[in-house]
């Protein structure tokens, strides 16, 4: 049976949304003025360079968790919160906490009765075990990138899951948001579907925002799709 | 949150009625008077000193489904059918399509809304991940043998799924239908429930009959454990 797997943060969660209400119901609790807006999006922004890191040998191997804890520490800092270690350590579990965009489970839901489905992120296994119970996502395999002690783009993530399917990358299609994500794949062998999701990032969002590619599918949404590969269109996944 | 995790074959699965239909359909399709309820018995009791060869280091490391086939190769020899390479295969995979004993899906249903649930067999990934598609298994995360290269009950197996879910083994129960499988949990700290499954072996079934040590739980079936958890009895899954 085909595999479809799926990047998650941005692809099928609302990460910046659903940080933001965190930080902001944090703030009230605390009686604290943060700034949810700002501490979403730093932290996001430094989540690739902290990958690149490992990925380029400069640090060992860590989980992404590990990643998230220690750039908090510096955005906590200001706010005199960063030794506080029970709290970092509930701050960092926000990521485990993320709401999916609306068309993410009825699509899921419609995808299983046909492929193997997965998710296929950049988080550690118990990352997306925790996030995928909150957020109820039905899958049939989870992967993570401790299995792999790699990160994406490196190709040891994409065929590694296609080695654990016992599955050729022919018959495994990657779902992502980012363009850079899917040229990995397709350099790779995989299968490509790229879905926008032109707020991921806010109203600001400069990337990513249509597809870069001649993807093997390009769908509105996970329904769409889901209506697309019912329908037989483009490539037979 | 809790973790608990499955053997599978005998425990969740009756994988000798379902072996035995598979054999019995075959014979009736190839025309071919095959023992159904010999090959079944014979192929089980070949699947332990194959796991055994790996885990004394005889054999490299090698997948469950790869053990199987090498097994039925012997099984298939003297009617003939050995030489059939994709008949082996498929054959092979009648493992992948296994009924699950009737107490399973409700069981894990009402278990998994308070616990993060998943397989901890002897079975590879894709194995599985199949069988579990299969079966209707609705797992949280899914466990393979090649995750750590080494068979039940070696402690790296029962170590490894604690380490990839970021739990202590203390905040992991195992359930299983074999004591052997329960005691290597044990003496790793993670909990025990025994439920026994009597027919497992078939009708003349001699070991596992009763719980052999005083386990966390012993449970008539999932949904008595289901029931058992919620309301208290015993240790605080």
């Amino acid at each position: 049976m085909h595999a479809i797997l799926f990047d998650t943060f941005g692809t099928l969660v609302d990460w910046r949304s659903s940080l933001i209400a965190q930080f902001q119901a944090l703030s009230t609790e605390l009686g604290k003025e943060l700034p949810a807006e700002r501490l979403a999006d730093r932290w996001r922004s430094l989540y690739k360079p902290s990958m690149d890191r490992v990925r380029q040998g400069q640090q060992p191997w860590t989980i992404l968790d590990d990643l998230h804890r220690v750039s908090l520490h510096s955005l906590l800092e200001p706010f005199g919160l960063s030794e506080d270690e029970s709290l970092v350590t509930r701050v960092t579990a926000f990521w485990h906490q993320l709401k999916p965009w609306p068309d993410v489970l009825p699509g899921l839901a419609e995808l299983k009765k046909h492929y193997i489905i997965g998710p296929l992120s950049n988080a550690n296994l118990s990352l997306m075990v925790n996030l995928s119970k909150h957020a109820g996502l039905p899958w049939d395999v989870v992967f993570g990138t401790d299995l792999f002690q790699h990160y994406k783009p490196d190709p040891e993530v994409y065929l590694g899951a296609c080695r654990l399917l016992g599955l050729p990358p022919g018959q495994v299609t990657l779902c992502a948001a980012h363009n850079y994500d899917l040229r990995a794949a397709r350099d790779l062998g995989l299968k490509t579907v790229f879905v926008p999701r032109p707020r991921e990032h806010g109203p600001g969002q400069q990337s990513d925002l249509m597809a870069e590619d001649d993807w093997d599918w390009i769908a509105d949404d996970l329904t769409h799709l889901a209506r697309q590969l019912a329908g037989g269109q483009r490539g037979s996944a």
